[in-house]
């Protein structure tokens, strides 16, 4: 036997991978929920939704009617620009929003890190310059990097991106003769720092793109998932000059488990992202695709939202509390006050390093993600990224008290006012 | 309002696209298939399976179990790997048909389609040399050359690749530094051609993948649909040496309307896939993973696959019964007999061409996919693919009529004894 596999190792071929491939990191995030699977560790690391609020029943009804009024269709291939009872559903449920967007308009993806991946694809050329909020989501630098493009990091504040810095850096670009091929912002409780970008700066964001002749991918999770504050209006609804790629998902407002996204945006740029899909998947899946419409036609989405926002406010409130009551009171130290969404953002003081501190979170049965792995620049060493939607009430409040403890610790002492743990 | 639309038109972005993208090209079979939603036209297009055979009520019992026992795992996000009980199912599938696999060496991916471009993705740079059959999958070939490999097709006959063929081109490349990335086969009732690789092949061909240390992609998606002849071991079965890479999928075998594929093979490459998957679309469908899932559990599975057997070998002898009779009776004329699989591929006289024919097809309500799409050197222009699984027993029979019709209008008079029509 033992002689076997030493000669089936031997033979193994010698696979030479691309340059795409060196470039492939296992996502930290996923990483660390291996973490989680040990069920005494409290994660606020994911950014999985409550699965306690998903609507169970309904999906089940809209299952059955899936196959029982369109089985043939269900369970077929569909058209690659997606499911036309689905692009129809969601155009009705984007006008309820307030969106003026017709079913022609949306493409159907299999999720919206899928659109990233072929917007990526349909874009970027090795070293062609794109430019990223600072932090960025995770998973849309993951999509990008495979591609190789240069990273212009664009810093933020709890308003959003900085325009003046966004002017500055698009200019040094363009008067280099190299134009950014896009600009990718995630406006509302941007993952990962839940901050909101201000009307005003949609506004500026808008007068920048517009004067450059930029591309704007506005990416947009948790737009409808605001329980607090007045919703502001899309990039994608101020645009007047079709300037501005819509990537909207189901994973945080209705579940994950579906892998639906939509995209609408500039035509030729959205029929270039149908042609790349054909040749990654085909299409999407028609089944998931039909129990979605059935559920949105059933108007269960609207219900799915308002139950996420009660359970998700309730929950910020709660993670909000604890942060006040618990963490030390140090200079530098401060976090963002989302008004919707599923995530916080933790600023430490400066000297500290998350990356040092996360091994021993983990010891101490709490993980959160690092925020360096949200910058394209590796900056944000100070930073953590936090998330509510999926722990319980009780391991928000417990896992907060042992962050407080840890992050405690780490405190250089003769600068810091230590509160006395509870 | 018409001021406007100008207005807005002069503004919209000048978007650059990449080099990728400027390879894209809409697939043939799928602007062809929007012929087919005219109800008279008779379509041997696609690769559509049956819709009367797909198994409605037992997919509507799945989902109703997927959601009562497992609700909060098929809703949610998945591992990027694959959700674990379905990987047991496909493995103890896979050794009921003779694989021997396990469910931990099993990696799901949204579709084979997906296999294929994380295939590219981790593996060609552009300008490697990459070997396919001629004629190969379209869809692969669409995957492929967006990462713009350089192509080195291998000729079939009716026993599938010639393995001559095979060892001169893998050692021209080789002797000139250029070992290819990958040879990528479909050994099984291949598509476009119907053809089955041979055993005595299958066998040469993996001693020259050893010789040359070679990594083979098999494509396997109608393997288990034998209608005829016996069943022959896969390459991944047969080879001793972890040089191929399998890649199945459900579309044909059970209903695409789940895109659920999986794929095996060397444990570094499918790694490698995993990370490519995780960028591209963070993991597949927990729900239709499940649904899936209890789909093969319950024994659904091979009772389908039996229903496809003996609906497609009588779909298959219908075709070919029809061609018998109807076609020209001319020299070079002749097709596949295929034991398996949905395809079956006609040889014109060479003088032919069916790009020139598929326009006038059409108009005779009659439609094909032109052989030349499907190979990667551009020859093939006398072939033609036709599929036997999606239309009706009453559409082949009129469809092939109709085809004979249009065949014999392009015959050469001087050279061929055209049998009167029936």
């Amino acid at each position: 036997m033992c002689l076997c596999v030493i000669e089936r190792r031997t033979k193994m071929p010698a696979i030479q991978y691309s340059l795409a491939a060196g470039r492939l990191r296992r996502s930290e995030i996923r990483e660390l929920l291996k973490l989680t699977r040990m069920s005494d560790v409290i994660s606020f690391a994911g950014g999985l939704p409550d699965p306690s609020i998903f609507p169970y029943q309904a999906v089940k009804e809209a299952a059955i009617r899936a196959i029982d009024e369109r089985g043939p269709l269900a369970l077929q291939y569909s058209p690659t620009e997606g499911e036309p009872f689905l692009r129809e559903q969601l155009a009705a449920f984007m006008q309820r929003q307030g969106e003026s967007v017709a079913a022609d308009d949306i493409f159907e993806v299999a999720s919206s890190q899928q659109a990233l991946d072929l917007i990526g694809k349909v874009l970027i050329d090795p070293h062609d310059p794109i430019v990223v909020e600072l932090p960025s989501y995770i998973g849309a630098l993951q999509a990008f990097t495979s591609y190789n493009p240069e990273y212009r990091g664009i810093r933020m504040d709890y308003n959003g991106v900085i325009p003046e810095e966004l002017e500055r850096t698009v200019a040094a670009l363009c008067s280099s003769g190299r134009k950014p091929k896009f600009v990718y912002l995630i406006p509302d409780f941007q993952n990962p720092s839940g901050i909101t970008l201000s009307l005003q700066r949609r506004k500026k964001v808008l007068e920048i793109a517009s004067r450059f002749d930029l591309l704007l991918i506005e990416d947009s999770p948790y737009r409808e998932l605001r329980f607090a504050g007045e919703m502001l209006p899309s990039l994608y609804s101020m645009d007047t000059e079709r300037r501005v790629l819509y990537v909207k998902t189901f994973s945080k407002i209705f579940c994950p488990g579906f892998r639906i996204g939509w995209v609408m945006g500039p035509a030729d740029l959205v029929e270039k992202l149908v042609m790349a899909k054909q040749g990654t998947d085909l299409c999407s899946s028609a089944f998931t695709s039909f129990v979605a419409a059935y559920f949105i036609e059933s108007g269960h989405l609207e219900k799915q939202i308002a139950l996420g926002k009660e359970r998700y406010l309730r929950k910020s409130q709660l993670m909000l509390q604890a942060l006040q009551k618990y963490m030390p009171e140090v200079e530098g130290l401060s976090w963002s006050k989302p008004e919707g969404g599923v995530f916080l953002w933790v600023t430490l003081p400066e000297y500290m390093d998350t990356e040092e501190m996360i091994k021993e979170a983990a010891e101490s049965k709490v993980i959160f993600v690092v925020g360096k792995a949200f910058h394209c620049d590796g900056s944000g060493g100070n930073t953590m990224r936090l998330n509510f939607s999926y722990p319980t009430e009780e391991q928000i409040v417990e896992g907060i008290k042992r962050l407080a403890r840890l992050i405690g610790k780490f405190v250089r002492h003769e600068s810091a006012h230590v509160r006395p743990q509870a």
